[in-house]
């Protein structure tokens, strides 16, 4: 049985962007089980840009991350010790673990998955919060009709390309922001967008317009700054935004909005959400990911950092968007 | 019989501000009805702020005022002459005549009002399209339940003063922003508002969070810009914005939102609207005004010019906030 736990705390808070010394990496002892307990062997990490705002203890709406303590994320892994009678050695299971190669649990908040037919990274994304999260901005705000344009930023990312193949699928023309000619490429090549713009290129305002003839009806909003407010000014009368990340606004140097009048004169409605808030569409949003996963319907791709020492600078990087899919760390 | 009409056209288009040489007041002969025809004469025109967004060719929700034309306006006024079978001398009518005294029509978009209990010119703002705005606003975007803390920009104005007393009638504190101490004296002890921040005071920051110890559930924004910003940072979670005016982005130097962020993070619902998108809510919403006006249960304050030469500059005055309640112009 294993006896230490490698784990990353938290240790203090980013005054400005988010760096490494944020962070440190510890070992604490692995105490025995007591009875109704079982531990899980994490065997991923995910990285989320939600984390970020953990980090800092302003206004938001979760609690901080508290100091020196492990840092929260979702994981997955695989039952190694149990003395729980609904878990048994070699269950897979996901839950929120943290930064920690192990983890032990009574059972709460730990849910079972069969990785017959998924593997087991993606329930920590497109069969997960990161694919919930797109099906509920795209279904339950955004809404889109067929032949409708929905333009989604960050389009290479987890949430993002997921939304853009989401919306082809309802019959709509999705278009994609992204940053560098790679990532624009599989977008549009691999995930099947019909155009995406590279914000990277300095001619987001002309290029936008070129890839929304028609204007756009549905913003699925993962940046914010001056990529979000470019978008606003594309948007057609009663226009919906889901608004799911503002990464910018999380350095102090984020662009304000100066669009924002487009509000009043398309009419537009804006709706800021959090997945976790909406646990009445889990089931059938997981359903559906979970068949165009395994019926190959639904492409995805991760990023994959290897060992748990590795995830505080894999974690910087998402935040700058060096990422190229789900940020997942393998932990074994 | 009349025969010289005084209108007042759009000459140009403003570059930045808008100002009194975009207009020109002239002279032209009143034609001889045609039969089916009939003659008012306007007795109260109506200036709002939306004819600001008129007068520019930019992107809108409305096509812009054509160069040489009667200024569009609302307006009240009594039939003088008629050859149409369901209008007669004497009767009492709203349209959309213009910026002149005489105003001839076939019918179309004409309605006859009871000056009985209402007065005339109520209908060109309590009981009329200001009436509903904030009546729509309030009730069908942020649909504020009792016990919340309502927030509404230019209180003291057409909109805002009718937006916080059916809040406080919906059992809310209604807190407002307005420009000066007369205002805001005028918005807690004349309208019954709970409590009214000084926005020209130079505290908005401190003294909006006084005013709202609770944080803000429901924001009716009628002003844009740093109003706006700042209201934005002290939203509740899940808090209702409904969107109605931005008289600030109408200048080039206004300030851009720089608390978006909390759209996120308080997952908001914001909503741009127009009430004319909105024929279905007029009846009931009029029928609830106009009981209220009858019955004295809902105040309302009118700023008049006297003629129609002094349009332009009460236009003008009231987009810099200087008028004191609904704006409007007494043609006779």
């Amino acid at each position: 049985m294993p006896e230490i736990n490698r784990q990353i705390l938290l240790v203090s808070r980013p005054q400005g962007a988010a760096s490494a010394d944020n962070f440190r990496l510890v070992e604490a002892p692995l105490a025995p089980l007591a009875d109704g307990e079982f531990r899980v062997r994490n065997h991923y990490l995910s990285l989320d840009p939600y984390m970020r705002g953990r980090m800092s203890d302003s206004k938001s709406y979760a609690a901080p991350q508290p100091l020196n303590e492990v840092m929260i994320g979702g994981t997955a892994g695989e039952v190694v010790e149990s003395k729980h009678p609904s878990f048994a050695v070699g269950d897979k299971v996901t839950g929120m673990f943290g930064w920690q190669e192990f983890g032990t649990s009574d059972g709460r908040g730990i849910t079972k998955v069969d990785d017959t037919r998924v593997p087991l990274s993606a329930y920590l994304g497109v069969v997960g919060m990161t694919g919930v999260t797109a099906w509920y901005g795209l279904n339950r705000i955004i809404a889109p009709q067929a032949g409708e344009t929905v333009v989604v930023s960050a389009a290479s990312g987890a949430v993002g390309s997921v939304v853009g193949q989401l919306a082809k699928l309802a019959g709509c023309r999705a278009v994609g922001i992204a940053g560098g000619e790679t990532k624009c490429r599989y977008v549009v090549q691999t995930l099947g967008f019909d155009a995406c713009v590279d914000y990277k290129a300095g001619r987001l305002c002309e290029d936008l317009e070129k890839a929304t003839p028609n204007g756009v009806d549905g913003c699925f909003e993962n940046v914010g700054g001056v990529v979000f407010d470019t978008t606003l000014a594309r948007m057609n009368a009663h226009g919906r935004i889901a608004v799911c990340g503002m990464i910018s606004r999380y350095d102090p140097n984020h662009a304000a909005l100066a669009n924002a009048g487009a509000i009043l004169t398309q009419r537009l409605a804006l709706r800021g959400f959090i997945v976790y808030e909406h646990p009445d569409v889990w089931p059938e949003a997981l359903q559906q990911l979970g068949e165009l996963v395994a019926y190959r319907k639904l492409h995805y791709r991760e990023s994959v950092a290897e060992g748990l020492e590795a995830a505080p600078q894999a974690f910087l990087g998402m935040l700058e968007g060096r990422n190229f899919g789900k940020q997942i760390v393998k932990l074994i």
